[in-house]
């Protein structure tokens, strides 16, 4: 399994994702979700990835090769005027490796199926966010749905509909983030730190600040444990049921 | 979709459960999903149910009429010494119901499925909490697992985990209960209220306190406007990540 969210803020956009990866509860291992480029000198994208790592690193790989001028002539991003025609290459790109494993219309238990979440601005654009399906096809954030989650995506979701606000800082979203992802690890063993995150300015058309937070960040362990408190006390303040 | 919660504390037993049916977005019911029976002068039990509504209705009646003596000796629950015993009748019931819809093995996915919570006290024991699973089997609670959930389990999973404590009241536990429930009910459609509530006092063997609570009972608004700003103070205070 895997977690990962892509946030759109007034400020920009945060993305942040887990680095566990399973093929069974004896074959864990440790991989990269998290993918930037920068298009030329008109845009910036970011892509986390969910589902097969075959796949997902397929699709990686092809975006590398594209954005080397590689790859074939469908899958360039140099054209691409708009994060829309961006997410349509994605998609494409997407749909074409999982077909490539299994040439049979893609079902939804499919084995080598992917979810993306895409994110980025290019220049004369706001920035915007996408969730690509393994159907090829996606959807955008807006207003009133301002971030995607793939993966174990249950745990972690009621602190983020209560705890997102469009105007926060990164600082505040990371920290969000990193109590959504808390507790998703500690219910299921398939999600699991280091987490890695990547921001993005808005109109800077640079990748922006990212890193790795590892299980043994002191950070992450203030935000464990004063979580868990802060829980525990929140819970006392409420009334208690009257039987 | 469905949501129970069974949960085993030193006090006694306590149970919640959504009334929420659906057969598809446009046919959403209202169902009691929380049953309880006294077993002559020796026990009580009570029953929460997940899962397809013929199935646990049909357990719920064979149980019935077991308690009244007219269904077939094997169902029967008076000669019970334990509720290991009441447990293994209770998952041959379900099992019965299930292969009578569906004259296959059971497979995962089978749509007359349900999962049950079972708990209870016969006299000479302590009270016992299990998870009745479709194939006919079921797991005990213990000190370390300590509650059972079954439905959409995940949302409300995190802080239950945090919040749950042997020694708490009744009164708490309802109140734990409500936040779980009502962050269940704040990310999915078809988990709703009215909640119902059954308590059993350890050693009493009487049924305890029940209760059903509604929508718009000023207690659920408070528990769920309380609870959103507990958390948004909650995150407030925990420091932000330093990028």
């Amino acid at each position: 399994m895997t977690y990962c969210v892509g946030m759109l803020l007034e400020r920009g956009l945060v993305f942040m994702s887990d680095t566990r990866s399973n093929g069974g509860i004896d074959n864990v291992t440790t991989f990269n979700k998290n993918y930037s480029w920068k298009i030329g000198d008109e845009g910036v994208v970011t892509l986390l990835c969910s589902g097969n790592l075959a796949t997902t690193q397929a699709v990686v790989s092809t975006l590398n090769e594209s954005i080397s001028g590689l790859s074939n002539q469908q899958y360039s991003l140099d054209k691409c005027k708009t994060m829309f025609q961006v997410a349509k290459v994605v998609s494409k790109i997407l749909l074409d490796v999982i077909l490539e494993s299994c040439d049979l219309p893609v079902p939804e238990k499919n084995t080598f199926n992917a979810s993306l979440i895409l994110g980025g601005q290019i220049k004369g654009e706001s920035p915007r966010l996408f969730l690509i399906y393994p159907e090829g096809n996606f959807i955008e954030a807006s207003d009133t749905t301002p971030f995607f989650q793939v993966g174990e995506t249950k745990y972690g979701r009621p602190i983020l509909l209560r705890g997102y606000d469009p105007g926060m800082s990164f600082e505040k979203a990371i920290k969000l983030l990193a109590v959504s992802f808390d507790s998703t690890m500690k219910t299921n063993l398939s999600v699991s730190p280091p987490f890695d995150f990547q921001l993005y300015e808005r109109d800077s058309i640079a990748l922006g600040p990212s890193g790795r937070i590892l299980e043994d960040d002191p950070y992450l362990q203030i935000i464990s444990e004063g979580w868990g408190e802060a829980l525990k006390s929140a819970l006392d303040k409420l009334p208690d049921f009257r039987i």
